[in-house]
């Protein structure tokens, strides 16, 4: 049923001698048997006897698909890389093949020396077939187990921004990224052809696309597939590219076709960089890009029980599943094995033959093996300014007004001039506007469109990436990430959520490399979350969604940190520590409107350090047991939080308050849950055990409980937070019409504090009576009342206690 | 500073007469003008005096940049519909320019006629100006609030995918949709084009896509605001488009490009209509669009304090701040809106002048006014079969196995044949593979690219909606739910967080319409999640992920439901009351793959209906308090629990278990917080208020605590769920691997039941042998021992409670 052609022996004049094109054949052959058998067999790897039933997984679990299109690919670019000598990685879109380059390293020896038992011989082979797709095996797609990856093909979408991440700032570095014809249809990557405007051929690393169009996805044709060749062509031009077209399935024209289009690829490539680099050339270039188009399932049977296999969505993922119980399923399977002729690719021993095993570059040339796909080798820390010498000066707690993350972005600036080569920035149009604009004065945004002279910031080398697309932001921010460098992404709160897909998928990679051991840490992926839920004044509810926070609460203790500032200097000791971390996502929440300051830098490192604490100053408990703990996390309302208790002494001044305040997010989670969690003891020592406590919380309030709900005090525990009621309003009008306001928290102490229901009847009054004052006020003023607008902390007349944050700090 | 210009009373031929121009430009300068107003006026809205400081709003809030374009485009549109009597609704991708819309609706009198307070006049004029973006009064963006739109523009992305939703099936509507250049540079928006290929023009509506280049975004120049033109024409043109461009600043010129272009765009639809209606051509149009080149801020003032302000982003929100401040601000305020002459638009009453007060097409065929546009207006309820028709035969519980959404599949075939014009089910690719091939018996899936002879169900007039863009899938079910149609969408589990963003916005938007009376509801949004965390038996832990459910909680209770059915029977009657239900997200969460079947039919509907209750034929409580109440929630979660009830009933045949199965999640919600949930009593009198509880549950397991920590008995619950722990192994594994399986569960209840303590340590190791048998057998056999693989419930010995389900129903 399959009719693999043997490449003819003399062929019309090529680019391949009759030897190369024989010998990459053979590798081909090598690797899609080694796919086949990973797929299919749990022994009898060599075919040395007739195939028999327990010979076939009793599980058959995979994708040929694209399977042989992938290994074709590579077969060509390590002739590319031996005879050019060049530094090349490979990101597979359709990393659901992942047979393929498992094969690949395989025969290039990088899989046996990283897994011994995986030897190059008949046993490993065995074991390679066997532990593929298999319980304790290694898994079906790409993926971090796969050496010479950083890319899981299992949610397509983001082998562009993959690829254009890992090429900037490695201006020798070529990536060679495929594109499956499905994953093209995903909005990620129809977004991601647009890169081309942000990658400077001068500095940058080079990325050849390879557009794998055969045609059909799990049970469809493709939209590119099926559109006329002017209209791809036109697209691809229009996205920016040259494109050259492979096309045919006979595997001798289609190698001739292939080397002389990849040479020609590579040879515009090269002279691109010339005139960059030698002649200065700052115009963008028209990237080449292949399109190959070749049959689904390439090589596989042609037809199975009469229905049409390659060339179909049929073959994309096991093309006929009864090859154990079916006898003439079994001898499709053995026929399409042998038309590989493995006798002639394997030795006695199993292990290729040397025209096979000496076919690939050597050492960190091989694309298994470059150091550039497990970055952690090639991580430098970034030189670091002291971040201490942007702290803001505070005197008083609670007063004075500044845009913290405009502080910040003064950090960000000396960050960058420090590592001008390995630190970048990224934010979907959203840099200056989240107030980090001061990182302009240390280099531009880039851009390799035309530039006028009205423009502000724009240069080809800029290291600001802004693109209106959060989905290639983080895209190019993991490649960069993956490949060794450091990064930053601030994003308004809300529209985080437009890569919660994408954030899943990084926490898992770096969840499963935390326990691969040739896999080397990577720098964190940093947020900054800010234009937040309670001060979105210019765009109202659309704008407004804490969420991402409990998306991110999900995935593996190991690789999540949240962290709620809530001032400048509080910021910006989180900032250092994150910046300095490594393996984890980070998401940092903090607003960028003028706001009041709180912690001298002394002090705020102190608290960021411990990531929760009493603030004594706020605190009038002077070491008893408190009528009320009032705990905050979040600008917004760890102000509001401070208000109330202000309130409320001037009305009860013997009243025993204690202010705690949140910026480590997962220390109120239990200990055995996450690293930085608290233990029973130290969580009872901040929110007592039988105290009412009055929580006010940046984002939806029942996070605090899903974190808290073992403590022993969790029955007194009362949280505000945001509750989806949002518009566009005054700032202190969100915090009403979610109830997190200084009234309604000073109300809710009423109702909760026992000693007071007797004495509070006239205090209660008098905050409904602000409640509805204010909405008046707003409603004819169009903006706060002036009591609130202006509101500064003022101090406690009360004792308060004193003394050191006693808790353990959390593990880095 | 600004310099409208006044239309020429003499120009060359075009397709405007002198009069029809000035009265296009008039309308278009009353609409900027109220646009202006509505961002800085709070008074003396006719300019009747000198504007003085107190007319200025204190907060000055809202985006004018984009606003004159949509508004131009407006003008226009209402002449095409006036001139051709044409079925036209308005998708404003920039919707952040809401002034604009406003404005227009109110020149054409929707607006007073819908907010009767906000009449024509002037009185109405300055409630106008004072409510946008004010306290009380409306959003800044486009939003439900906004008469004629279907489309929030404030997350941008969704303008194409939401305009071709409400094309299809509606063959006479042309929707015209702008598409900013900052949207244009999105993941989803970038996919979207693709449409081209799903559009039947012999059944569908129209959409006129207007690219809007104005060439910048908040801070930065836009991509295809900069791309060489040949690059964009060609792009253009990939997407299936024949692009027509109208460029300019000078508003005589521009209207009359505009008028023309337009001409010929409805002109070629015109005649685009009849060669598929008529002459029954199937191939697919190259549909024409309009690329609208036009200085953001149009209008507005050049400069401002020397900086460039129009055909600049610094026109993109407020172009200057200070006008109530700063007197020069205001001096550029008032030259800027008395160069739209608001003597000549306004009479002396404040309503528009005649010749523009009639400007508009009658009644609903004002955009402001299209039916289409309050879709629940043209909600025809789904001509429903009887979902007991396709019911399985379960004679015991817990044996035969079935595909549960495989029959789900033969019940939406007959919806579908039922419902040929409104009904469509949507699915990222992964319609067969969920197993509702069925539906292709009904209907092949749209499709106008070429179809060749061995292809499968495509057809022009398919109604399974099908490509690889969850994004794109989700946008044009909005805008087929949102123009009052019916549908249903399929997808992976881990993958529906592709979506999570627009989830949000469709949820807000339910929200904020269930309170605006004009709004008639329209039909529920229907998830169906497969191919689930349990079952990724091909693909892994990039698969595998049921946080979709946490995120959906987060939204207004009054919108979301979450639905586990644990059967193919239960299925059937919750997918039925979803597809009758209106205004809700409704959330069903089912396995694809063969599974245990439990309840008969009209079990099923009880207890779906009920959506939570003891399973009594499971249960040995015998009307007693039980010694422990295993609760389940999902398909693999209930049967790992009847398993693992068996099983200890094996060890202890008089312990009283007590088996709550959960189909409905919000029933465990606090009846004050969702109107599903249960009330403390009701929720006591299933869960007990001291009995340790074993939760096994489809999710993530903090979710059931976030849900129920008030309850009385929370401190007794212990949940298992999917810890994140996972990769490609068997079914049983992965239930290992995250300890939810029935021999974790078993042992979880040896640990809290206090009795058993003492006896139980036989038990206890018989099932940690089976633990270390369990992980021998896989690693040899690559599949689940047989006693898992082929188990089946066989019953109690033990006595079992009768009686029907005592909870009160939940509302609809």
């Amino acid at each position: 049923m399959t009719t693999n052609q043997q490449p003819a022996t003399t062929r019309a004049a090529g680019t391949l001698s009759d030897e190369e094109l024989a010998r990459i054949d053979a590798w081909w052959r090598a690797a899609n048997y080694l796919a086949v058998g990973q797929i299919y067999l749990m022994d009898n790897p060599l075919l040395r006897e007739p195939l028999r039933d327990e010979h076939v997984k009793p599980r058959l679990l995979g994708h040929w698909g694209t399977t042989p299109g992938l290994n074709f690919i590579y077969a060509h670019l390590n002739r590319a890389i031996m005879a050019r000598d060049l530094d090349m990685m490979y990101v597979m879109g359709p990393g659901h093949g992942g047979p393929g380059p498992v094969a690949a390293a395989w025969l290039e020896g990088t899989y046996s020396e990283i897994y011994t038992d995986v030897s190059r011989d008949e046993a490993g082979m065995r074991r390679l077939f066997t532990q593929f797709s298999f319980p304790g095996g290694i898994p079906s797609h790409v993926a971090p187990e796969t050496p010479g990856s950083i890319h899981e093909g299992g949610e397509l979408g983001y082998a562009l921004s993959h690829a254009y991440g890992a090429a900037f700032d490695n201006p020798d570095l070529i990536v060679a990224a495929v594109v499956g014809d499905g994953e093209a249809e995903t909005g990620p990557l129809a977004a991601s052809w647009h890169s081309t405007k942000f990658v400077d051929p001068a500095r940058d690393g080079a990325v050849l696309p390879i557009l794998h169009l055969n045609g059909y996805k799990i049970a469809n044709p493709t939209v590119l597939g099926r559109i006329e060749r002017d209209e791809l062509d036109g697209l691809l031009r229009g996205y920016g590219h040259t494109p050259y077209y492979v096309e045919g399935a006979d595997p001798e024209q289609m190698h001739q076709d292939f080397a002389a289009t990849l040479d020609r690829c590579l040879d515009e490539i090269t002279e691109i960089r010339r005139l960059a680099r030698e002649e200065g050339r700052t115009q963008r270039p028209r990237w080449p890009m292949i399109v190959l188009v070749s049959p689904k399932g390439w090589t596989g049977p042609k037809e199975v029980d009469g229905l049409k296999v390659e060339g179909f969505w049929r073959s994309h993922q096991v093309p006929f599943a009864n090859a154990r119980e079916d006898d003439a399923h079994r001898a499709v399977l053995e026929e399409w094995l042998r038309s590989y002729r493995p006798e002639e690719l394997f030795d006695q021993d199993g292990a290729p033959v040397a025209s096979i095993r000496n076919l690939h570059p050597a050492g960190e040339r091989r694309m298994s093996a470059n150091p550039h796909a497990n970055g952690g080798l090639l991580l430098q820390a970034l030189r670091m300014p002291d971040f201490r010498d942007y702290a803001v000066p505070v005197d008083h707690p609670g007063t004075g007004t500044v845009e913290s993350t405009r502080v910040l972005g003064t950090f960000l600036r000396d960050v960058m001039g420090n590592n001008m080569t390995n630190f970048r920035v990224f934010a979907p149009d959203e840099n200056n506007s989240n107030r980090l604009g001061a990182v302009l004065e240390a280099t531009d945004r880039a851009w390799m469109a035309p530039i006028l002279p009205e423009d502000v910031g724009l240069a080809p080398d800029g290291r600001v990436m802004e693109i209106l697309s959060e989905h290639t932001c983080q895209g190019w921010l993991e490649g960069y990430l993956l490949t060794g460098r450091h990064g930053f992404f601030s994003c308004y709160e809300a529209f985080i959520h437009i890569v919660d897909s994408m954030f899943n998928q990084h926490a898992k990679w770096l969840k499963v490399t935390d326990d691969i051991a040739w896999r080397r840490p990577v720098a964190s992926l940093n947020y900054l979350l800010t234009s937040h839920v309670w001060r979105q004044d210019h765009n109202g509810f659309s704008h407004q969604d804490p969420g991402f926070i409990d998306h991110v609460v999900n995935k593996g203790a190991q690789v999540i940190r949240v962290y709620l500032p809530p001032d400048a200097n509080t910021l910006l000791s989180v900032a250092d520590h994150c910046l300095r971390s490594r393996q984890y996502v980070n998401v940092i929440v903090a607003g960028k409107q003028p706001q009041l300051q709180y912690l001298s830098m002394q002090d705020a490192i102190v608290h960021a350090t411990k990531g929760i604490g009493i603030w004594q100053w706020a605190s009038t408990d002077a070491g008893k047991e408190p009528d009320v703990v009032l705990a905050c996390a979040g600008d917004v309302p760890t102000m509001e939080t401070l208000a109330a208790a202000q309130i409320l002494l001037g009305y009860f001044p013997d009243l025993r308050l204690r202010v705690v305040n949140v910026v480590d997010l997962m220390r109120l989670q239990d200990k055995r849950d996450h690293p930085h969690g608290l233990t029973d003891p130290e969580f009872d020592s901040l929110f007592t055990t039988d105290t009412p406590v009055v929580f006010a919380y940046h984002g939806y309030p029942w996070l605090i409980h899903r974190l808290t709900y073992r403590r022993t005090n969790h029955q007194n525990l009362a949280v505000r937070g945001y509750v989806e009621e949002g518009t566009t309003t005054t700032p202190f009008d969100m915090c009403v019409l979610n109830r997190i306001d200084r009234f309604h928290l000073a109300i809710d102490v009423l109702d909760r504090v026992p000693r007071l229901h007797a004495v509070s009847a006239h205090a209660r009054e008098a905050l409904h009576r602000k409640l509805i004052e204010h909405r008046q006020y707003i409603r004819t003023h169009g903006q706060d009342m002036p009591e609130v607008r202006n509101w500064q902390w003022t101090g406690h007349a009360g004792p308060s206690t004193s003394g050191p944050n006693p808790l353990e700090e959390p593990e880095p």
